[in-house]
């Protein structure tokens, strides 16, 4: 991972929001309602489908999907700015914290949390 | 944006989900809820908080949130995969609708959905 | 549905505010991310199951099914009261407008959209 | 709280399920799916709002408000029906809990969780 693409993105996107005069809406609480809310709209493409289903979107609902994931990132990278953190770091350190938390031979096959365990 | 970045960052998570066989049970539909309740965790760290200080975050609470913000991307990342999107062309493709949607000279300063103009 | 009763639990849980003076806390913008965190810890006791797993809770995961269920009522009271709605009201009236929306002859067995028709 | 009465709310709606032939997709992984969907959309009328602001809905933006809190209950019911809870005695049971986690003299005017005490 490019972090200093990803920065170019965020930067982009603030750009995006300045010209817009949108940084006074743009607080971190604010934003992540408008980021949960996407992850509201992204569930409802998929609520009534089978898992199956979900795996085979096409066409129409496939475009709507990737709208969908475009606008939870957006809003994403907009919150890491607006709190100065590299999301990629924060990426690249849960990971870390993940195969820490679920080692390989014992979660192998199982969707248990770790807390189960 | 680098896409090629992008995509080993993709590969590392694949690779994460294959080796403990939890390709199972990533169904865009499971991912999708699994982000949205990342979403919601993200929210309850921000709640109960005014706008200022969201902004404020620091230490402990500050590395909650990075951490909340890494697992959405990771399932974001995760979905996309599994949808065959690649998510930079979808975020660079959503940045070009909502300037088309939100025109700098109508917008500015307004938190005015589209449709409400 | 008895109003009054409803109402009666609308002024429990505003009495459990106000003895915590937690009113200052409880505008509906904060409710609305407090009930969609816990929305958001629903989801996560589903997220990994199959539909038939999720129509088969029992012990300790159905008892924690039922605490966020509880929660979510809980809140969806307290907005409904901060926003002097009365809840059964709206319900009564959602219903309504759900029956001419999906008439029984059109949508019968299917889980399409209105707008899809 | 009426338990009989709120007992009828819940048959009306399982009726209307069962009317248009939508139990196959009333699992309660989907109803959760559903209920957080909602949950999403109520923030969407919140998120660019000041906390005062979403305290003085009116007119249109209030109907709205009024018709996603109205869906929001609908599914709780509903997941509460196929899960055979009785939704009012798991808030009364929530009650009891919520009182022993947050006494009144400890955590008066305080927006701290219980686990920071």
């Amino acid at each position: 991972m490019d972090q200093k693409a990803f920065k170019d993105l965020t930067v982009q996107l603030r750009k995006f929001a300045h010209d817009r005069d949108w940084e006074q809406f743009h607080s971190p609480k604010n934003l992540a309602m408008a980021l949960a809310g996407e992850a509201g709209e992204l569930l409802e493409h998929f609520q009534w489908l089978t898992e199956k289903q979900s795996a085979e979107l096409s066409g129409k609902k496939l475009k709507e999907a990737g709208e969908e994931l475009a606008d939870i990132l957006i809003y994403l990278i907009r919150i890491s700015d607006q709190l100065n953190l590299d999301l990629i770091d924060e990426v690249q350190n849960k990971i870390k914290i993940n195969e820490k938390k679920y080692p390989v031979d014992k979660v192998r096959g199982s969707a248990k949390k770790y807390n189960e365990y």
